[in-house]
């Protein structure tokens, strides 16, 4: 039962900006990214039916610290931990490396939800197929207070 | 009944990548968004409804050439002209300048379609109340054969 | 002596995502350009020479809270306040309305650098021609709580 | 001595748009990254140092044209062919497959240049040790006409 995914992001040209380095706004996609793959691991889908209904997972926040740049072509270490399972929700933790560097850490919160074409998102539980897969994982105290 | 349209764009940070210019696939998102500007100066909308049916303007084709670099902080003139009007197609071309320096130019070609959830996009005729707000403004031979 | 800048941003098409809203990752872009414009605002950028050096703004965190979904060609006001100046570092809170509601809220902490080409980013003070145009405007308890 | 590149492509969440396909601009990104993985393949990067000088490969102009969209979790085949090699440039033709289905066809035209720091890009002639490596393939007169 994961509590962790593992993979890795190729630093694209398009990810880098003008001062030379992935441009800040791009973490998020590679955070969404794995998260995405940590789905699929899971046999599910970001964007999927269940019970005939079309059901998402609607971010409500999402923050990155940036230790290190990276650069085009690095290949980055992406870790994903789940730091809180919800009834609804799902938080994760990422770390970013390229070899031993630190490069950054994020977080993601996620909101299971019926996405009906036209009706506003509704929360709902996280069904038994994917919340019986997973393992939460809590931070530490340290950890939480230094990425506080 | 116009047949041009014209705005300017500001070329933002994340626009740049670590050549320090403008990321060549910008040029598409400034095209597309000088578009969707024209078709709200006519009183329609890209993604809108139209007798009860989802319509939008998928794209069929797009190009560019670039003459010369774009900058952070630059602000481009963009001039949109309709350059083919078709009873399901719509052609535009572009020009980016900054002061007396032309950037790039481009074309998109575009189809007007039905687009029912789940369903594949379908071409349907161009309404009249736009077709009838939008005058054809072809090039002429040299300029067709110069962006060729 | 300004501690808050106010903008719009209009939403675009390519801003969304299949979910039918603004993808999470552009409000970072959108927070970023209103940073740029109050920078702007205050006669310098967030890229430039002084005194002969190049110098910029390295974001070293940055962090959303999603309320309410953003569509396709909303127009958004965009709050910026400045809620930590540091003798090196600058940390802006935003808030992004529709109207009356409240769609988003985010911060982000940067860094004055200099960017030596080839170098490593170098904190370095910010130039009081900078700093002294800019009035602190910490957020109250309540706020802080808030946001976590 | 190779003409042809192949190499694949994951949709991701973040690459498409309320239309519920891939944004239009995507695959210009696509392309370029199958362009840069074509160039580390023989041993060289699009930005890198060459006798002592920063060279890379800006674009000149780009094309696509869309047979049908591609969504979210699709794996593209993408088949990259050089159709044109110059002195000091090159054009890549590109296509992107699922299964059997042709998603979109593009085309990508570069130049070698010299990019130093603050001067303008200057077109200079491919290295023997890259141009040595590469077979131009050239389309038929049939292909040529129908993707003209």
């Amino acid at each position: 039962m994961p509590s962790e995914f593992n993979t890795t992001r190729s630093v694209e040209f398009s990810d880098t900006d003008m001062a030379g380095i992935v441009h800040f706004s791009r973490f998020f996609v590679f955070m969404e990214a794995a998260e995405h793959a940590f789905l699929r691991s899971l046999g599910t889908s970001v964007a999927g039916t269940w019970e005939g209904r079309r059901v998402g997972w609607p971010r409500v926040g999402a923050s990155c610290d940036y230790l290190n740049p990276a650069r085009f072509e690095d290949v980055l270490d992406v870790r994903l931990k789940v730091i809180r399972k919800g009834t609804r929700s799902m938080t994760y933790g990422f770390e970013f490396q390229r070899g031993d560097v630190l490069i950054a850490t994020g977080r993601l919160s996620t909101v299971f939800c019926e996405c009906a074409p036209g009706q506003p998102f509704r929360a709902i539980p996280i069904p038994d197929f994917i919340a019986d897969r997973i393992l939460e994982c809590p931070e530490e105290e340290g950890e939480d207070d230094a990425e506080g």
